[in-house]
């Protein structure tokens, strides 16, 4: 899956299209301009040697050593978001990439990157610089890291996210230098796909994406992506810890494939078998008999399923959330459903910078939701199938076009893209789920949906240890291999419910992504274990 | 490992040391007692059934039916923890587990349990309560859910965290019954391990308690011990996001056993193998060639090392930090340092309650520290303890007993249990670690101790490629293997460096405790998979 030159072999635009006839002179002109450069900069750094005597800049400009801890210098380094007006005419030092050098003429032009935010560079022959000097800084490679020197000036750079000022750079280092071909070029990564346009110019596959992910990640896109994902956990955790919950650690590997042996990672322990938790299900249930009350896990989470789709991963991270109630599972409805809403507003309120700079690239409506959450029945969700002409019983499973073609009926009519699907027949849901008091199909769960797609799925437990025996025995469960769960409710145990969410799966719908590959640092599936 | 009967057969104390005879008698009275009492208990609801017709408090005590959300209530639950005088004659409602109930004469005590909160109630024969409704509640199994509604009465009751109330109970419902005799009883297994005093009574050895897990985390120890390690994590998000840290979730299922071959878990991966990480190294490193400059994750941590000691798991929870930096790596050294003070000062401020319960069945010493942290060198060290007398040289690794040894020599001078050993020979560290660039036996790499104890192992990383092969050729770690890592710092890497701290190591270091099983919720290690 290194296939470095994949990008090269083949022509091929993102999801395996053909580029157009123009796109693919572009990409050709774009390799054989990457190969001069890197031929330029080597001779460069000759010619270099032999210029030094008369460079008056020498002492300027330059490949650092690599840097070892050899002395800590007391200089102070500026972040790039803060280049603005307010430090006109101050020296500053920055650290940041090459994400671009452009020479024109005794001047050459950088473009400085620091994560999301970058800044024009400007090196001009003059009593600071040397032509030398201008040269070197022409010739450094894209995404090499430097450390640079300068004074900030007033100026109007449209293209930059520092638009009021440049800065006049009066020393550059070069702390690590990059390749000078890379794998793929961050700005092809970013660019829209405009399947009208394709003049725009290349895109990146996901494949190439993946291979090369350290790159990838570098995008401004996936900057944000990740920046908005780590918010997530961040309000999921302050909501729930307002609430009173507790978090815990479950672990991963278990002595029997407790949820049911499809599906399940086999592996080797000591010398014996276990197998990899396929969520944190059993023991968050344990710990509410453990008198924990509220507990909330943020964990790895496995599934050996082989599903090749765009919302499938083997490994993902779930948000888990378990509660005591007092008498109604609804109880838990209310708390996990608020839990989203303020998810929802925090994102919307804190990631507004992060959600521009996405949809710059993909764009997508806000995501819009109800506060309190909607909640609708089962039936009615069917019912609403049904009268859209889609075929589906009461008793029936949703299957995937089913659920996202309900997620546009319940947005045409309630105008939310987010929603909860209460009261699931019993049949479809795994053997610890409450039954419903009074109708005997029913049971005591529901999914939450984000635009039309399962993000959460959760219920009340059964507390009860004999009635938990016997709707183990009516989906085959083994009791051998479940006991010390089903013991735990042996010594008293409060009704609880809860759920798991899968965090890719919010953050990819709620930025509207088509691929949760897109919102996993280095993803798993059946057919990728690398990088 | 299911050993219900374990308890009884052999009578032991913990840690396997034969129990005393009068403690085996009084173990022997309380399973004996505890027979008799479910005896009674069976013997009452037959009795009740009788006396139904003619007693005026029978709706007010009874056996509740399951709670399967039939109805909702709107009644409002009262937390044990705020019955005091504030709420003098008033009348609540509280659900709590039932600690101990005591018939005397007319009246019957219980001690009625929520966490580590308790607070007393009273069943006494008049206008309220009857004969029967006594006798119901004084054969009511320990650790039974109760629903209770009673009037707050002003009292001296010393045996409860509720000192100053107890409650007139006017009903009393079952929620979920308790089996009458329990694995192990709470009050056994939260008794100090008082060597002088065999009168004390029986404690509960360590792999009992395992075991039946569920009912040992009930104790106010294991609560105050969890809820503890919760602000730990908490402590620990909240500084290094302060720090402009960013969090990130690394994979655990990887394609190559990246960290050298020996101590990692194999797996089953569709028709492939795949390795459980053994620590997120790897990837965070390559998020920092991402770009995310700062970053932290809290996840499992797998390693199959046959270590059946008092500080090893197979499973763990790793706290894991990496960061770039300018010129030295000390200021990662120093953020780590920082974020150590602040995760002991907001423990120690935050849980002084929780410290206290703990300290209660295990004494300690309060934890010390200095602010900044301490750093010594290695050979300050190896030079400390050849002077009292420990033989040891300055390019050895330092044994357990040496680290034990060093943490009683430094806080005798330094009066700290924590501190940072600065500067490790770089033979005894893993192949990424960047050699010194003064001393080529030396390394950037430190680690950090509690109590004697290591807690986290860090170094400044190589971000050269070149000097990353020579150094895992040296170290013999199979090239093919690491690729995409070494790739991921072709494309300009910042220098950095970072940590990865034990979880459960510092939460029972802090708390002076002495076996990390009982700071793990459900602990793995090469003899325990379950529960």
């Amino acid at each position: 899956m290194n296939g470095e030159n994949e990008q090269t072999e083949v022509p091929l635009g993102p999801d395996g299209k053909p580029l157009s006839k123009k796109a693919q002179k572009k990409q050709q002109r774009d390799a054989e301009k990457a190969a001069k450069k890197a031929e330029r900069a080597a001779k460069t750094a000759a010619e270099a040697e032999v210029q030094e005597a008369d460079d008056h800049a020498q002492d300027r400009y330059g490949m650092s050593k690599m840097i070892q801890s050899q002395e800590k210098l007391d200089r102070q380094m500026c972040r790039v978001k803060d280049l603005d007006l307010s430090k006109a005419k101050q020296t500053v030092w920055i650290r940041a990439r090459v994400h671009t050098s452009r020479s024109k003429g005794k001047q050459c032009f950088l473009v400085l990157r620091q994560q999301h935010y970058n800044v024009q560079g400007l090196v001009a022959v003059g009593d600071i610089a040397s032509k030398a000097m201008v040269k070197f800084a022409a010739n450094i490679s894209k995404e090499s890291i430097v450390d640079v020197e300068g004074v900030v000036m007033e100026a109007k750079v449209e293209s930059c996210t520092q638009k009021d000022v440049e800065l006049h750079v009066h020393r550059i280092y070069v702390i690590s230098s990059s390749e000078p071909q890379l794998p793929l070029q961050l700005d092809d990564a970013v660019r829209p796909i405009t399947e009208e346009d394709e003049e725009a110019g290349p895109t990146v596959k996901q494949d190439t994406r993946l291979d090369h992910r350290i790159i990838d990640l570098r995008t401004t896109t996936s900057q944000a992506i990740f920046r908005l994902e780590a918010q997530v956990c961040q309000l999921f955790r302050e909501t729930l810890n307002a609430k009173g919950f507790v978090e815990i650690h479950t672990p991963k590997m278990i002595g029997a494939a407790s949820e049911g042996g499809a599906n399940v990672f086999e592996m080797g322990y000591f010398k014996s078998k276990a197998y990899l938790a396929q969520s944190p299900q059993l023991y968050k249930q344990m710990a509410i008999a453990s008198d924990f009350d509220r507990v909330w896990t943020i964990g790895s989470v496995f599934r050996a399923e082989d599903s090749n789709t765009h919302r499938h991963l083997t490994e993902f991270i779930g948000l888990d959330v378990e509660m005591a109630f007092n008498y109604h599972y609804h109880e838990v409805i209310d708390v996990i459903g608020d839990m989203f809403v303020q998810i929802f507003k925090g994102l919307q309120k804190r990631c507004v910078e992060e959600i521009a700079v996405v949809g710059k690239q993909y764009p997508c409506e806000p995501f819009k939701f109800l506060d309190p959450a909607l909640r609708l029945e089962y039936h009615e969700g069917i019912r609403m199938l049904q009268e859209a002409g889609f075929e589906i019983g009461f008793d029936d499973d949703l299957s995937t076009p089913a659920e996202k073609l309900l997620g546009k009926l319940v947005k045409a009519k309630y105008d939310t893209d987010f929603f909860v699907l209460d009261k699931y027949p019993l049949e479809v849901r795994p053997f610890y789920t409450m039954p419903d008091p009074h109708n005997s199909k029913l049971s005591n769960s529901y999914d939450m949906f984000m635009r039309g797609e399962e993000i959460l799925s959760g219920a009340q437990r059964i507390h009860d240890p004999e009635l938990l025996i016997e709707r183990a025995k009516v989906h085959g469960v083994g009791l051998e291999s479940i006991k010390p769960y089903i013991d735990s409710f042996r010594y008293g145990a409060p009704p609880h419910g809860g759920g798991g969410i899968g965090l890719e799966r919010v953050t990819m719908l709620f930025l509207g992504l088509d691929n949760i590959r897109k919102t996993s640092l280095f993803p798993r599936d059946p057919k990728r274990l690398t990088p």
